[in-house]
């Protein structure tokens, strides 16, 4: 038994990940940082209903309803966030920094948008402010990036890391679905939320890649430095036509230096059926890490789930039991230089599209003529399904690596020739 | 800039792995720990031949042939020992730990033998004994298992933790070839030893499982309660039976809670082909970690070279230099309760059998007698192969899930069998 004076914890929200969390620290797991650390007590959780039943029982006085009576009790060492939102979670996160409380998160939200305010205040505190459970659920990845890969320049991040969007595309990948059937089915089954456009538009996986490129590269990257695109408009027919040519589609985060500068994005893109990343279904997540000494590294686990990000947030509780010094921006301090973001007009992959053309003799010609204009070189044509009372058919068009930028004049100019129907499809390919 | 003090290294060994250390510390790795952090500085290092032409160049003075010129050197504060092999290295590592000098060391031979030794005198002296880079080169799994997920209950760690190995057999699967032919490959490409016993005979994967067992269970596992089997034995068959019935071979490395004991064992394993690890080919490493708030995690990367080595050693490296309090055997401290190490005979699994029987009628049925009494339960019985000149064929069994201890005392009834050639190949088959 420990006889070290316990480190106090005041836990703001007790919803199923603020719950597992109680349930972790009535279960002793607050007690597992080894000799001579300082076990962990509850003292404190911030509810909006204090009535409300929860999976975990707590005393009624550990429970309350005024922020204050958690971010003003001096006898509280430490501030667990699992409220998720960018506000009043931002404001009760800086206020417990001031008042020198360390801080353990899980708000990925928060951590982009006003990291770069908050990290630095937690320095000039004294404070830490710990966040393993904003990226990846359970699996350790800010951990490793900071401290056991510290010695490697990072050259990639590639990733998988909303598990919402992941299930969606895989349902519609395996049942040829479409994605309002499947997003209402995730909804029934609590794996969407009932607005789900933080998920299906990409925002969620935003943050994370935001955060991940803090700790990998010392970046800081706005959210409108992200490039982002969800995947509401991916229709069925993709799915069928990427598997024909040898393809999954999965959204995409990653990071990657650039010339001189760091891209950081997230999109659907076209995946190789055979690599690992493709394979990687419904809620998994997948962290993909190339550093120059150690080369490629992948983290999988579940990337969600109250458990599973409970088991973050313990890591962190236990490192400040510790006292292990580890600060997740560690990147950011060391290096005095700025890393500069790459705009993805400068990206340059292989691409996807389909077009609805006139089903009639030439359409090709004209459609290539614009792509060899733009010096977009075409790898494969094909002509798939056919609507022959429209007189339209999908031409679905393979390229060799070309400019974003040119890609997206060329589609520009496409969608406006009149043997074109429309441009119902521009995917990337990412590269493997 | 950083002013502080700098932290003076001693390197004990410059083969590929300690140049590459060294030739990280010239470049200034030992300075990414951060601000306020100690800076690195290589001041010695142990050579046998200080005239031998290396990778990286180091000033006279740095090399020195005589080890108390290193670990008697008192303004060293840190001994990075990457000498491999029991003795010298093992003395070595006492005698600085005893001067009150970190060790930082890749050596799994040393920790799976005499870690229980080791790590608590380290711990009497106030020093740190780390060891990153004794399991999986680069792949960060003893600071994610000691730290990240310190709050889980592990109950189970899956591994490929033997590059050479895993090279022979992704060869000898894909090419049908030989042991002896792809052994006699992967010497003259390196990634095999002229002595190969250590890996072939499954020595290091069992000195690895038991560096892990110890830092995932807290389990002091003796090298001999280690059940192993190399692949030195595996025949060409195997792979193309396994093969048909839609498997894998790999040397597993396992170690899993069994009833109320630890069973901690490496073997080769028929592992399905459709699962994850049966794709994790050549010199690939992947640790797969069952937790019980995370769920399974999978860690995967290159599990050998300098460079991923060194990766590991510098983590470890810049633990010290930001005073990090990382203990890699925190569990074993923790908890009062000893591991109780379980039998491989109370085992139970899947069989894969390969008899070679005499190509006549009955044959079948004195196999099953055996094993119906031995109550192993046939899934299939298959003749493969016939040699109509020894009128021999072979007879590949796969059973349902039996005992170990049931198994062997059946292969032996049936070796005696009259209608029975030998038993070629008993393998186990990994459950998922």
């Amino acid at each position: 038994m420990s006889t070290a004076q316990p480190l106090n914890v005041g836990l703001l929200g007790l919803g199923v990940v603020g719950s597992a969390v109680a349930a972790g620290l009535l279960e002793g797991r607050g007690n597992l940082a080894g000799d001579g650390a300082r076990p962990l007590v509850l003292k404190r959780a911030l509810v909006r209903d204090a009535k409300k039943k929860r999976p975990v029982r707590l005393p009624a006085r550990t429970l309350t309803t005024d922020p204050s009576a958690v971010l003003d009790d001096p006898d509280i060492d430490i501030i667990v966030e699992v409220m998720g939102g960018e506000q009043p979670a931002c404001d009760y996160i800086a206020r417990a920094i001031r008042s020198g409380k360390h801080v353990v998160t899980a708000n990925k939200e928060v951590l982009c948008k006003r990291g770069d305010e908050l990290l630095p205040m937690a320095e000039r505190h004294g404070v830490r402010l710990l966040h393993e459970a904003s990226v990846g659920g359970g699996i350790p990845i800010i951990g490793p990036l900071s401290s056991d890969l510290l010695a490697n320049r990072i050259s990639s991040i590639r990733a998988i890391i909303n598990g919402t969007t992941n299930y969606i595309l895989t349902k519609m990948a395996r049942e040829g679905a479409s994605f309002d059937d499947v997003l209402r089915e995730a909804q029934k089954l609590g794996y969407a939320e009932a607005d789900p456009s933080a998920d299906v538009e990409g925002w969620d996986a935003a943050y994370k890649i935001a955060v991940l490129a803090r700790v990998a590269f010392g970046a800081s990257v706005p959210l409108d430095r992200v490039y982002r695109e969800g995947i509401v408009s991916l229709q069925a027919q993709e799915f069928r036509y990427a598997a024909t040519l040898g393809y999954t589609i999965k959204l995409l985060a990653a990071a990657r230096r650039a010339g001189d500068g760091l891209l950081v994005r997230v999109h659907p893109a076209l995946i190789p059926s055979d690599v690992p990343m493709a394979k990687v279904d419904g809620v998994l997540n997948v962290v993909e890490v190339e550093g120059d000494l150690v080369g490629p590294l992948w983290f999988q686990g579940r990337g969600a789930g109250p458990q599973a990000t409970a088991s973050a947030v313990f890591g962190d509780l236990l490192r400040i039991a510790r006292g292990a010094e580890i600060r997740p921006h560690a990147r950011t301090g060391r290096r005095g230089d700025k890393v500069k973001l790459a705009p993805m007009a400068n990206h340059e992959c292989k691409y996807y599209f389909r077009l609805v053309c006139k089903d009639r003799p030439g359409v090709l010609a004209r459609i290539a003529g614009v792509l060899g204009r733009s010096k977009i070189s075409i790898a494969s044509v094909i002509q798939m399904d056919a609507d022959a009372e429209k007189g339209e058919a999908d031409l679905v068009i393979m390229t060799h690596p070309s400019l974003e930028r040119s890609v997206q004049r060329a589609m520009k100019e496409i969608s406006e020739l009149p043997v074109v129907a429309r441009v119902a499809a521009v995917l990337r390919v990412e590269g493997y």
